[in-house]
Order: C-alpha cells, then structure tokens, then sequence
C-alpha cells in the first residue's frame, strides 16, 4: 500500500469472503519495485476453469492487455499473475517478451499451457519491467498457495490505492448455490471505457466462456463503465472472470438469458458494483462520493455520457470538494456533452432538493437547506434533461487538493 | 479584477494600442456583481459597421448568446455592452427579457436598431442578472464615450481574470494600412469549441459580413479552438469581430483567398493567438503555460483532438505542475483520445530532448537533461503518432493547487 492515509470514504473493513472452490492464491515480495510490500500475485485455477474479459478502450494498451485479449478467446485458463507498481506499457518488444517470459514459466511451474496464463500489471508507465524477479518467486509463490486469501490478494494488487478492495456474493443457479468473490486496484487514471484498472473475479459457477463473457459485459457496463475519478482511461484496465465448475454441481445452462441465471447475474452486479463503488471511494484526494443519475435523456448511453460530462468536470468536482452547492456548474457540464437535452425543461435536484427547472432556478428556491448535504461526505445529484425515457447512474468523487498533491509528485 | 495575485504567466504590461476609427468605448462602475470596480462596458460603432461572431457549442447557451446568435445574420452592429460577474444563463424567459429590455434601451441611448446592439456577459450561472441597473447607467456611459480606451474596457470585461488582456496589430489592404484591436476576458470554463468565453475585436477595414464571417472562423479555427484550461466548455463563450470600415479607403475585396487580404488574415491570426495565449496565462492556479504540438496525425482535426486530450488529461497537467517529466502519462493521454495512432510508431519529445520512439523510450534516455526544461515556466511537448501528415499546435497550462483553493470556493 502506498503511504496516503486511507481514504476517509473507505469502508470501515475488507469483508469476510469465503474461498471459491478451484481457486488457490499466494502472494510475495518479489521487488518489482516496491521493497518492503507484497507486489506480486498469482492464482491457481482447476482444470476446465472458463474466462471472460474486457479490456481498455484506449489505444496504447500495455503489453499485458495485448497477452490476455490474444488468448481469451480460446476460453480456458489455469493461471492469473498480477505485477504491482510497473505497468509494462509503452515497453515495446521488450514489454512484449516479458509477458511471453513470464506466462511460460508460470506454465512451467504449474504445468499448463502459456496461453492459459493471463498477466495483468499496473504502475509506471514506459518503464522496462524487472520480469525476471517475478520468474525467480515463482517456486516460492507456488509454494504459497492456499485457498481464501482474498485480503492479501487485494492489498498485492494496489499501487497508490490507500485501502484492499473486496466483494462476494452468493446465488443459486438451478436451485444449487454458487459463490462469486472479486477484488479489485484503482485509484487514479479512473475513466473506464469498457473496462477499469484492474478487477478479478472468481466463481465456482460452471458457465461456458460465451455465456460468461455475455454475464461479464452486461455487468459492467452498470458498474466499472459507470465511474470516474479523473477522466483519464488507463492503458491497463483489465477485467476478468473466471469460472472454475468446482461448486455443487448445477444443470449446464447456455443462454445469458436463461431465467435460471437471474439471480447470478443480479449477484455479479452487485460485486462489481461494489467494488466499482470501492474505487471510487478511493479516487485519489477524494473526501466524498457523488452519485449522479441522469433521467430524461435520449438513450441509456446518452444518459451515461452525460452522467460522465457532469462526473468529469473540474469545475463541479471542486466546487463539490468547497461544499458549494454551485448548480451552474452542473448546468453547464450537461451542455457540454452535447448530447440531446432540452435546456427550457431541464430539471435540477440535489440531495433530493429540487433546485431549477423548466430553464431557471425554481421560486423561492433557499440554498441553506442544501447545507447539510454539501457538507457531508454522500452528495447526490439528480438531472433530468427533458427529451426521452434514458436513465443511467454514475458515481466519481470530488477534486481536492489531495489530488494534486498525489499527482504532481508521484513519480518523485 | 479578482482579488487574486496576479498569474506568474502575465505579459509585462498591457500593450500600447492605437484607437481603431469608428470605435468609441466606454466604462462604469454599475453595481452588476463588483461593488469597487467598472463591470459595464460600451462600445459605440459607425454606422455600417459589418459584425461576424463565434459561439459556445455548449447546449445549454446563455440568453446573451441566443440574442446574438439570432441577429448575426442581419450583418451590422452599432452597439455591444458586456456585462460582468453574472453569466445570465440558465435564467429561463426572465434572462431573455433581460437581454431585450437592455438592448432596447442601448438602442434607444444610441439611436441606432435593438438588433443592432450586441450583447455579453459571464459570471455566475443561474442568478437573475439585475439589468435595470445597466439600464440605468446608460446616460453616464454614453456621456463617456471616447476613443481608444482599451485597458479599460478589458478590465471591466473581467470576472476571475487576474490581468486585463489586449492585443492589436496593423495590416495592409490592397495597399492601405487598416488596424485590428482586439480585447479577451476568460481564466476558468475554458475549453472552447467554435469560440471561448468573450473576445471582441474592431477593425477600421472595410469588409462585408459574409467574408468577415470566413475570415473569423479561419482564425478561431487556430487560435481560441486550440486552447484549453481545465475541459469545461463555457455557456457564455462569444468571440465577435467588428468592421467599421472607417479606416483609410481601400477596394471592397468580397472573397476571403482573394491575396489582398493575406496580411489581414495574417494579422488577425496574431491578434487571436495572441488573445488566446494570454487566456490560457491567465488559467486558474496557473504556473506553466504548456505547448503541445501533434504531428503524424490523420489530419489537423484529428492532431488538434489528441492535443486536446493531452492537454485535457489531469495526470499530464498535475505532472507538470510538479516539474516532473511523466511521459508515459502522455502515451496515455494520446491513446485515449480515441483517434488514429500507431502505438508501435510514437514519438514523443518535451523540451527538444527526444524521450520515446517506436513504442518505447529511446536507449540512453537520461531525464536529468530535461530538469532544467520542465522547472521553467514554459514547457514544450511534441508528439508524433505515427499515421499521417495532419498537425495542429494546442495551449494550456498546468493543474495546481491555485484552480482547486479558486474554484472550491469560487462563490462564497
């Protein structure tokens, strides 16, 4: 963990998760670049384990996201390997070969085949990673392996993230109860666009890599394309699934939208929700967390992308970090998407206080009853912009000097 | 002007500027939001004077904006009053009347059509502007109508503005010389599309709307579209150029290629970039004033896109802040934008010193060459991306703890 103070919109603790059957975990200290913290992760998955991914949207990706889009569609995996503190982007051949380097001595190690190792990493960019520390921990990391432990886990994977990420949640497929338990990394560079930073998550589901890449999208794109710290999209985010079979065994069902899996898919919402939520909680420098929902726009994507406009916003972001209650901020962040919406029938909520509509401030209208809201750490905003049946709901957090503070030294 | 220190990135002194014939300016202290300073401006025009004008693409544009828009096309002006400290946006039918009752009433002052009188003002977003008091102040202002006052007027034009912001140059038509003066105000909510908070430029040539027109939008295209501050695109954005033709006489020229008007075009180039420059020195918290030149782009819309997003992108601007040469934030940057770019092919240098090339960074790559660059006040960066001939320059400054200490706390 980096040394900020943890977020003050952190939860109170990493909650209990129980381990998934086909998964076993281990951690080390291997010196990627940290000296005195675990930095590297890996997780050994059972045979016939299936995987689905998504991946940034931006156009310089990391040689680790190149590695896991190749191989994911092949659908099976036996291995995951995470690298703290470097990213391995914009490292040319070199980042390339360690990737090809690293994925075949874990094969190696764990006796699989290389394109069934999937590699993630997130750090400093444009700096050559040391792979071959990470190849030496190998017999000791496999040495490790165990199941459940999600909390060292999720504390190897941070790079300035101030607390470990974690969720679980269990269902029932056909009647038999099956468990899901993620982690997740991120903190800045928050802009997702098909995916974020990096989430794992882990099922003893038995779901066919199709079916489960279906499940996977359809969840995120209500929860890690629906938040924002900065607006700047990493060259790293990677999200992946993996379903291992091992729980109680289950009826093999094909379709996404099979009603048996109904309360699966509502249970990975929900994981990837909170952990989503959880980056946000902490984006860096944040003091508070804003959600933003959007009513009345063209389309859901329309609504989202200004959701995202408002979320984005310098402007509204610090006037937030002051407790300013300053709703012309929010007016001229949805004008500025340019998306469809009706200026003369926009409508303005927040915490819950109507505050304009129809195009102007509302009669009588008293910004001392906002007061206490603004200066709690939960602000809600709500807009409506007046041309069609589109909702979405974002969340981000505010932009304090914190921000700067972390950013403008951060290398140093 | 604000209470705020004046920006490190001030030019010396206002510049001397010739009065422009057929100009008349003038000031006041009318109570708009400042209680101790001139909020009002007047500029009083020749008659025939030919206007052309830019606006916010902002969807939620302010009254002001709305009334202009409407009566650009008739072609002539006699008047523009500027109003400051209140945006008069988001203020429904009542900042519409506004407008037109102060219209009418400049109109009426000065003898000349209401359509004729253009109209602007920035400020807050969503306060009822209180324009009986500008009413009211128009005997005064057209008792102090006179040349040439424009270190004043750009001072009153001012909101968070820490310097006023002039800037003129001389030119030749079909062998006359003409004069162009221009004044701009704008600090925050910069992140123009088609125009930039408020500029206003008079020339004394004579030149029909339409090709007035053309000649604008050429160059905004290069100087106030290329610039950016913090991403937020102002509802009140309005640049407007005003001919008066009062100038020594020279040969009506109709079409904007004709090459009588290449120095006209050239000089007005200068005074716009020049006017956009100061903006951006003037930035919120600003400490570097930053120039991001693209090459190998597609074309030049799409090189002006990825300056954009490199300017736009908090790390980037933050890393600056903190003299901290974090190139791999540029790579980042570059990708998310989302246009055309060969990760394999970039190049990126700052300061000269080339840092990457062809997807990694350069053997030998020493950063304490660029110590001496990155903790001056003006900081270079080029990129290459490697997919075309398109090229476009952008200007912004960095992200500091003055934009977050100024916009928290902005209105109490």
């Amino acid at each position: 963990m980096a040394k900020a103070p943890k977020s003050p919109l952190a939860p109170k603790r990493f909650p209990a998760m129980a381990p998934v059957a086909g998964v076993e975990l281990a951690t080390i200290a291997a010196g990627v670049r940290y000296k005195t913290r675990a930095d590297v992760t890996l997780a050994k998955l059972a045979p016939g384990t299936a995987v689905a991914g998504v991946f940034t949207q931006n156009r310089m990706p990391g040689a680790p996201v190149d590695w896991c889009r190749r191989h994911l569609a092949q659908g099976g995996a036996r291995a995951l390997i995470v690298k703290a503190g470097n990213a391995n982007v914009f490292t040319g051949r070199a980042g390339a070969e360690a990737v090809e380097e690293t994925a075949a001595a874990v094969a190696r190690t764990l006796r699989c085949r290389p394109a069934e190792v999937f590699v993630a990493s997130t750090g400093v960019i444009g700096e050559f990673l040391p792979h071959q520390r990470v190849i030496d921990a190998l017999p000791a990391l496999k040495a490790g392996l165990g199941p459940g432990a999600w909390n060292k886990a999720a504390r190897a994977i941070c790079t300035t993230d101030t607390f470990p990420k974690g969720a679980s949640a269990t269902a029932e497929i056909d009647g038999k109860p099956v468990t899901i338990a993620g982690i997740a990394k991120g903190s800045g560079m928050i802009a997702p666009d098909m995916a974020t930073m990096l989430a794992f998550l882990f099922t003893d589901a038995r779901l066919p890599a199709p079916l489960l890449q279906q499940l996977l999208e359809r969840a995120n794109a209500k929860s890690f394309n629906c938040i924002t710290v900065d607006g700047d999209t990493s060259t790293s985010d990677t999200v992946l699934l993996f379903a291992t079979g091992r729980g109680p065994r289950h009826e093999t069902v094909e379709s996404a939208d099979d009603p048996r899996l109904a309360g699966f898919a509502a249970a990975l919402d929900r994981v990837m929700t909170d952990l989503a939520h959880q980056v946000v909680r902490d984006g860096e420098g944040a003091e508070k967390f804003i959600t933003i929902t959007v009513s009345g726009a063209k389309s859901r994507q329309s609504a989202r992308r200004i959701g995202l406009a408002i979320a984005n916003s310098p402007l509204v972001k610090t006037a937030i970090a002051g407790n300013d209650a300053n709703w012309g901020r929010i007016v001229m962040a949805v004008g500025k998407a340019g998306e469809p919406a009706d200026r003369d029938r926009l409508r303005v909520e927040m915490g819950g206080v109507l505050i304009a509509d129809a195009g102007g401030p509302v009669d009588g209208y008293d910004e001392s009853a906002l007061v206490p809201h603004m200066q709690g750490r939960a602000i809600d905003i709500a807009v409506d912009v007046g041309v069609g049946r589109g909702r979405a709901t974002v969340w981000t957090c505010d932009l304090t000097h914190g921000y700067i503070a972390i950013n403008a030294d951060y290398r140093s």
